[in-house]
């Protein structure tokens, strides 16, 4: 069997999030698994670096699958294009050895996330930024944003909701970049890791907002993550600013 | 009477333009007539810098319209945001002098048109860019765009369908900047002039196009410019990749 792997841009607007559902709902793996069984006759399993909420957008989501097929992989790429709605794009595609796994392989993933802070609201790019008019600082942000790096447990920053999806047990992980960039009106919210609890990243943008217009005291990134308790941290950040830039191998 | 002056940003994609229509469309100047309507109300006539056509956007589309109201200029700057879907935006407001005319007024107004020159499809981008897929000569395009600059008769750049709109009898022009960059696959083509022809800058960027791509000889653009007729220029480029930027007053 070959082991294909996707490198997969989508605007998250109109998907109800990568993984397919139960109800008969569009998502980016229902979509690409579709495409797939048109053009290789024979239905794969998709395997993604992981799950993308309702609304998330990804510029390099990647995925796996093994099939018979013995398709070019130019052909490939160009036939799922072709066969892909305008909001989802293949953009590379390669084979790749038996052992590899989108989701257990992965080194790391990088997040980004968008939060436009103007007064008016951004009508060109609503769907890829949050639009907060207040007051942050940046300053503070990034002084509390220190406590973040390197090994902790997550567990304060991990979504509670285990009727939609399973908490997972071991919630330690390791951040090794985050940076706050602003330019203009934007602010960019950069996350690397080894991986991430289920709404992470948004848990811990939504903090770091409640840190910027100063809700939150000094040292309180720090105390949230010791209490391993979901109610200590702030709000969760809401999904449209939300991008997955990146996974590294 | 007051004379009010909006700024405004919109996202053209589910826009049939700027202009009211005969039938029950969706504009941009009908969305703002009905919410200035609802807040004022008063009917009042609103004046837009040009009309932009259906899936064009505006950074900073200019208009204004009279009225008897007392209102607060914050106000209702607040409540027409307020009374608008999330794809528009009055970014700006501001009272003006009697004379102020967002048409006749302005001094000169700047385009820039985006393509995408990348291999893929771009699926986060699509509403805002042309995708042209093909190899593109910058250096090319650079040295015949130079041919546009100054006052010219843009006759070959109007577009011939007087069927929907009267052509100009007067068809002299003056484009004061033309400028083309390129950060990664981006390309934006930005254009400055006193005034513009109907699809003139689609019709300019279209016929720079079949220079990049060396469909047109050097030296094209000045006799295409002397002929005075459409049919020698080259195609429309696509709507959606046209940005009404700024108008200088």
């Amino acid at each position: 069997m070959r082991n294909i792997k996707l490198t997969i841009e989508y605007d998250g607007t109109h998907f109800k999030g990568w993984q397919i559902q139960a109800q008969n709902q569009r998502t980016v793996q229902g979509d690409i698994s579709k495409a797939l069984k048109k053009i290789l006759k024979e239905k794969v399993s998709l395997t993604g670096s992981g799950r993308t909420d309702s609304g998330v957008h990804a510029l390099a989501q990647v995925a796996n699958f093994k099939t018979s097929s013995r398709i070019a992989i130019s052909e490939l790429q160009k036939a799922l294009n072709a066969n892909l709605k305008d909001d989802v794009s293949i953009i590379a595609i390669e084979e790749v050895s038996e052992e590899f796994h989108a989701q257990y392989s992965a080194k790391s993933k990088t997040y980004q996330y968008t939060i436009s802070n103007q007064k008016i609201r951004p009508a060109q790019r609503r769907h890829f930024c949050f639009w907060y008019p207040y007051k942050l600082s940046l300053q503070k942000m990034r002084e509390e944003a220190k406590a973040f790096l390197g090994r902790h447990d997550f567990k304060s920053f991990q979504a509670t909701d285990p009727a939609k999806r399973g908490q997972k047990r071991d919630t330690v992980r390791t951040i090794k970049k985050l940076t706050i960039s602003k330019k203009n009106d934007i602010i960019i919210i950069e996350i690397e890791a080894n991986g991430f609890l289920y709404k992470m990243v948004r848990n811990i943008v939504g903090t770091l907002i409640e840190v910027g217009n100063e809700q939150l005291p000094k040292s309180s990134i720090k105390m949230i993550l010791s209490q391993k308790n979901r109610t200590a941290a702030g709000i969760t950040a809401k999904a449209h600013g939300l991008m997955l830039k990146s996974v590294a191998y």
